[in-house]
């Protein structure tokens, strides 16, 4: 019986791979790349990188598709037509790479940014390629240090106050739906507008802002402060360093000052 | 200049490590080591496995306080005066160990259960004792996989829908709260009485469960299902294991159906 892993490599530092990650690297036999474009080639460089840093041993092989094209700003977490019908897409490729690729005793992997659990359509597209039954396979998934975790420890905070709710959401809903009911401590991904501005000037409460950009690589850059102080540092230094990349992913905690 | 490492070592599972928490372990001179009880036995003997498989060197020394006393039930996650009491007196702990056993150029390190970031005291307390200015350290924070993220990847399941949030409590506040307001995925810690009964029957919608006792563990027991199917399976597993072990750590994602 195939059988694949669904590997978490965490959210941008090579050191955040798990002993558990890098076990299942090493009884890999195929692993399957998306390639997302140009403006993704440093993530896939990084999973390049983690092959070459765990695998010295050469016997793997590499296979790669290209992604189905998708508007960037859905960012997987929209529910639209589109989206739905780019999932599909998502599960043809993954069902013929396994089918063409994955030999009958073989070990494939998924290597998954961050945590697998948190906003990524992995597991969701392999239930719908075993739903289909064309293709037989087991799998089992390794947790990863998500962006989440990484921004708490970069700024070294809790994600939670004392006996408080998290909630963690993305920037979409904070634009459309306002700062959720009941809690106190928001984090936001995927979030190509900057909602939190629209908190700025006391709106909702007195608020303060942990956020960070390519958090993990070279490129990191993080701010924190009072929302009013940081929140222009942030606007300046986002457009800054997406004009000079091409791209951007940053992740923040907005959270409500209990007075 | 003194420097502490706050290390998240996974929840359980030994290879939940991360290569950077491995690194810390390394150049760590100084562990300490809270001692919480009998109860809590088998949580400072893993912390003992990590050290004797990662420092063969045996170069370092443990220090252990033992964890002033507190209602168990209330989990770090209470904001009691009860509460409020027992982080001063850990915090003098804290002051004491690391004036008197960590030299001037020594790196001490706390090893945090699953992630440092989520339901855990040992930063607020060390900000505490920064605050009082009676000793001086730097101190960084090494993210963990949390409990969370391995409920999840037991049960191969995302934690978040497409686009919507999730919200991550304690079993306190989802008994007195109620489900909240805007999400339909929450997951639970700290729960000592089982909030999720009383959404049986259909309270509040149609609920699907992810259940794990003890996760990544020789003890680990994983339920899932339809609310209504599980709940009392669960219960039976939970109190079984709980007078078999004398303690239990359990979390769980209530997922409401969206239809
Ligand atoms: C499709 S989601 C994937 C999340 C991933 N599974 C995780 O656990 O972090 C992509 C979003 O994650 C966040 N993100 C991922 N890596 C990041 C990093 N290194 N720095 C800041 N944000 C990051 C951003 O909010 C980005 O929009
Ligand atoms: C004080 S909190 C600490 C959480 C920890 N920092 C983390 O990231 O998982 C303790 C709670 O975490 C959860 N927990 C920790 N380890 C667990 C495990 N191995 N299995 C199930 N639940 C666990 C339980 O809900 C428990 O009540």
């Amino acid at each position: 019986m195939r059988k694949i892993h669904v590997i978490g490599i965490g959210a941008g530092d090579p050191d955040q791979l798990t002993l558990q990650a890098v076990k299942a690297l090493k009884s890999t036999d195929v692993f399957f790349i998306l390639d997302k474009g140009a403006e993704k080639d440093d993530l896939v460089q990084l999973r390049r990188d983690l092959l070459g840093a765990h695998r010295a041993d050469g016997a793997f092989r590499v296979v790669e598709a290209p992604d189905p094209a998708r508007d960037r700003e859905a960012g997987g977490a929209d529910y639209s037509p589109a989206v739905v019908d780019w999932r599909s897409r998502r599960a043809d490729i993954y069902e013929r790479m396994i089918a063409d690729e994955l030999g009958a005793d073989e070990c494939g992997a998924f290597l998954v940014w961050g945590d697998p659990a948190l906003y990524d359509s992995t597991l969701g597209i392999l239930e719908e390629v075993l739903g289909r039954g064309a293709v037989a396979f087991s799998y089992d998934v390794v947790p990863g240090i998500s962006s989440v975790s990484s921004l708490a420890a970069k700024h070294r905070t809790g994600l939670n106050r004392v006996a408080r709710p998290v909630q963690i959401t993305t920037g979409r809903r904070l634009a459309d739906g306002g700062f959720p009911e009941g809690v106190d401590d928001v984090v936001v991904m995927l979030d190509a507008h900057q909602a939190f501005r629209q908190y700025q000037g006391g709106v909702g409460g007195d608020m303060y802002i942990y956020w960070g950009a390519y958090i993990g690589t070279a490129d990191e850059i993080l701010v924190s402060g009072p929302l009013d102080e940081a929140a222009p540092r942030i606007e300046a230094l986002r457009a800054e360093a997406r004009e000079r990349k091409g791209w951007i992913m940053d992740t923040y905690l907005l959270r409500r000052n209990l007075g």
